[in-house]
């Protein structure tokens, strides 16, 4: 059964607890679970860190298995700080597709920077918790 | 019958004849058929121009239509320069995704900001011609 | 009859549409019958686009008329970003007053640069449409 | 009687003798005269300093006032410099025009930058000491 | 018979007319007149216009034609603003030549950067309306 | 007996009044009557000057006095443009504080900068009128 | 009991041991002891990590614990590049005061930015080891 | 019998006491002594001020006086941040040369950019109290 | 028997495997068992993560070894972000030799900037694996 | 006979070997040989220097001979950052025109900016070894 | 006999040819004649050259000479670009003065910045050719 | 016989000369003979020049010699400004090693930039002397 990766970054646990009026009330939990029912054919794996490092890690880890369709990626802050993660995301076989859930580009300057977007496969951005659903599927066609 | 309506700025006409080593070599039109057979209950529209002001007086035109589910812009070049289009964006009630076809973000420096994004709903970008595809799924979920 | 020329930049045709928070509910037509009334003897003419060469094509027409005591010119983002409506303004014989209805230095860092300042005869901002019968106040002293 | 105060800031007491090639040879006193005449029911104020710290201070001393219809300020230099005169415009109740003699935008770069035009009411620049009466006018209106 | 194209951008169908003190005193008209007269064995064909997108679509309509030898672009000062030509150069397949009439170089800081010259074949300025005549001469070599 | 000195820059003397929803409604004449009662043994001296000259002859004057403690600093909107009062602080020999009422960190961006933190034994800022005792506090300690 | 956690980010455990002739040579451990005496009443935690994924796992730990009456961040080098850390101060419910030992404004360039002042309740930089303190005393007043 | 204005900015009142190691140890009135020895024939008048605004109103004053051979003027901190006192100068018909005691090159960038250098008739810096003197020297011929 | 510590960066584990093209094929481990036969008497570590505060954590803990010659450190892309590396090394005694595999200068801008540069005892870059070997000889000599 | 200057600046010596592919293999003694044919009554002199200041004693010992038509100045690498180069061009009396083999605008960013060009007559650039030929051909129009 | 040196740098050996508006239409030679009448008991010793290099040598030369009371330096252009000349002056042990005819501060925006001037003892600029009487002045002193 | 080439720029005749507290008090000679010492089998040559032109030129007379195993080039001051020596550099044939004595990253800002490590095999820094023989090292392997 192919896979996808699902990797969430710094504070991203929080989601469904940290300012409902922005990212909404719904935990990642309950939405994977929604997510699994819509594509039954398909291993969807969750992981998620507030680690810098442990991001690379897993990306190390799984950057070069064949059965991996790709890496749906919401780094978070390292979005705008990690030329570590970039790295990572080069070194590796697998497609990344970087998503946010917020509109970054309607925050703060600094979030208008990604050092990411660059060595992606591409960017899906201000969907809310749908944008992972539109990573899977830019990586499925 | 819901409507949705793709416009495509400066240059995108030459789709499929343009630098066919980064754009492919589909034309909009075969694309178009695709997505149409794809989306039966949809009415899909399709506007081009090279000229910004024709983008504002279509944004105007369609933007306060109750049976317009939504706008996918591909602004191309005007995305980094018309902060008219962005206005006009904001100044509509249906909502705009930002799309782009290429993964503006490994492209020039120039190609990393966007006037409009920030007034998008929320933006897609670098998986070719899919791009337009997510951008109606995002559109419609 | 000592003309004036009002020229009304992109989006501008949404006056009393858009964003009524800031720019108030009253129509552009309204506001033109209601200072036509203030300048009996003025003729009072008005010009809106949302296409910058239609713009410049109207500052040439209109540029070297004797007969007009000259233009009122709110460029919506145009002013921003056109260099080439700045020129039109140097090269013509007519002077040219600035005008905004918000104010811009009080909204996005973007909308502090002018291109077209420098070549007019003078600015206005932050009067709302009141702004526009300064400059013909500024025109006609 | 309603009132208006006009405040003028550094250099500006050299009005008719500082550079008349771009300023003029009228002095402010003939042209206060003028204006008084021309608003019989207006009760038309003047106040100069080269002091930063007095222009606050009078801000401060007026700014509560209800009988006062608003504040034409040309700050000259300090427009470009002080952060403490727009902190005391944001902190007083009534409204300040902005207003400069020449058009600030054909000067040098640092004109180009104005810490308070921000937090006044709307800005007025470019047409002589007309412009303080243009000022006037955005206030009654 | 082997033609070239010329287009001329904003403005410069004033030329003659606008700021003489630069631009000298000769119509566009009399000189190409003289031009042809120099090359009886070459089809110059000219093209002016104000709107940013007919230079684009003019440039998409010669742009893929065997028999022209290439474009002379005088883009004015969407030379300067205008990412979208720039994209329109790069596509088409017929070489372009940029030329000024004056030294760019020579005037403000905002007309030294130019968005079309690194995908133009060559740049020509200074040299008064001669710099369209070294244009022509640029491609027959 | 000890001393301390409390300096307020530009508007602070609307304190109680200014924006209320920022600084609070307590004046500073009754917030020092609480701050001398909880140190008994401190005189607690005050200045309040909009005059940046007027700051500096202040420092110049208590800057030497063996017997004050130290200088709890406010020096409001000249925190981001005084070079001058910088100079001053380095000149004298008794240690001075920087306070801010608010967190200026999360204000515009020119508050970010501060001209004097470099030269102040420390900064202290964003505790309302509490900061001033934690002023205080630093200089006993 | 009314609790308090003191944060310590990257190298500050070299504390007493690092560059002494900036930090002193008091250990943090000695501090702690003589804070816990100076508050009885008060239990104060200690964490430290040379780790920007723990100290974001701490915050989110304790940031919701009704108990606490504050977080004292001294997020060392962090503070100039993490924009994660500030995200998880942001998220979380209870306070956070931002202090330094050093006095950072008179140090290096890179030292001056802080990513996380803006989302803290304040700042207390400059004091030694007695930043620490004061950083309690705001929390507790 | 010829005078010069000696001008000392915000701070100069403290010479011969402030950071000796780089100002010396000599005070201003001893060396106004000597230079008043050195030049019987010419009246060398001094004022120092810690008052931008008082500095302006000094050059306004004696700024059209044709006995004043011209002004030297060391205006401290404000020579970096005081625009107003750059427009004073180029207000009134005396020449000024600008002083300073300390080579301001070798110091913080801040004092690298000077507002009114480009004002005076020249500038002269970084030989001590003698710069004043060949400032006068600089005046006389 | 002296000793020195090898520690690389981020993404460096995947040396042999990443981007062949730039990093040729000789796996670390190879590369230190031929180096270790190159210094018989000379203790070589070997210390790889791709988590910045591991990093730290190592260089503390035998940053005052003194039987440690010394430490090559190629941060990787923590060269470019991690002040909290920089810090750490200025805080331990023994010497740190920045290298790096490829020359950053001819890669992208950001590459360009290294955050730990100035705290080194010196940086040597662009010599492959070869640039561990000539580290070691720079610690030796 | 009328005379022209060539001059070439730095690493020029090596046309014909340095970077074939970017400046064909033309050496630049085959190429004048050409140049002087195709212009028997022009004498063309031709200078190279890797040395700024020999080119700078070259312009000075041609520029003010009645005999010279004007210089052909091709300052390769001295183009972006000798000043000294602008100086003596606006310093002599005979027309000079920057002209470039490359298309300069095309390659790295540093080569965008030239320090020269705005004291030139004119600027050619782009158009291979025949650059030269259109800089004579602009000289005698 | 003491000594003197004045170094000119380049294009300054057109001293009384260029550009007469602004240097004048003394040549050097006639202002070093009167120079040394007005210092009998001085050798003052000039060089002058276009080549950046041999003003380092010349300064290397003379650098290290008890018998010279130091040089009076006019680098030109150089003054702007060069960091070995800055080098070269921090090098040597004798003092250096920097000297303008001009004042470099009215002059473009590249002349504000100096490479040399905080390696020099001090600056004087804008007194035409006195500056160098003046820097001989201060060299005595 | 192989033969290396060390090439030193601008002041480094003054080693052993020039500020002794930075860079030891060794002569480049008495460094030229310990390494040739160290190199039996290897021909060492040693160029000085304080002439940027000079280098170039020598940098084209070896830069294609077969039996040249590489340059190793302390361009000094001219490694921030020189974008000559760099594209020499670029298109010579033999290899360059970019080698500094003090570390220059450590030092100001201006050294930190350089135009010609990313045209060099590598870069060496701050070793002292032993640089060169670092920079031997990297050429040999």
């Amino acid at each position: 059964m192919d896979k996808i990766l699902i990797i969430n970054g710094p504070n991203l646990n929080l989601l469904g607890v940290r300012e409902p009026g922005i990212y909404g009330t719904v935990s990642m939990d309950d939405y994977l679970n929604a997510l699994r029912l819509d594509y039954p054919g398909l291993s969807i794996e969750y992981f998620q860190s507030n680690h810098e490092g442990e991001i690379i890690d897993r990306l190390h880890d799984v950057g070069f298995d064949p059965f991996l369709r790709g890496i749906v990626l919401n780094a978070g802050a390292y979005t705008h700080t990690s030329l570590a993660i970039a790295d990572a995301i080069s070194a590796i076989e697998r497609p990344v597709v970087e998503v946010h859930i917020s509109n970054v580009h309607s925050r703060e300057e600094i979030r208008h920077r990604s050092l990411i977007s660059g060595v992606c496969r591409g960017v899906i951005a201000g969907f809310g918790l749908d944008s992972y659903r539109l990573g899977i599927e830019a990586l499925l066609s």
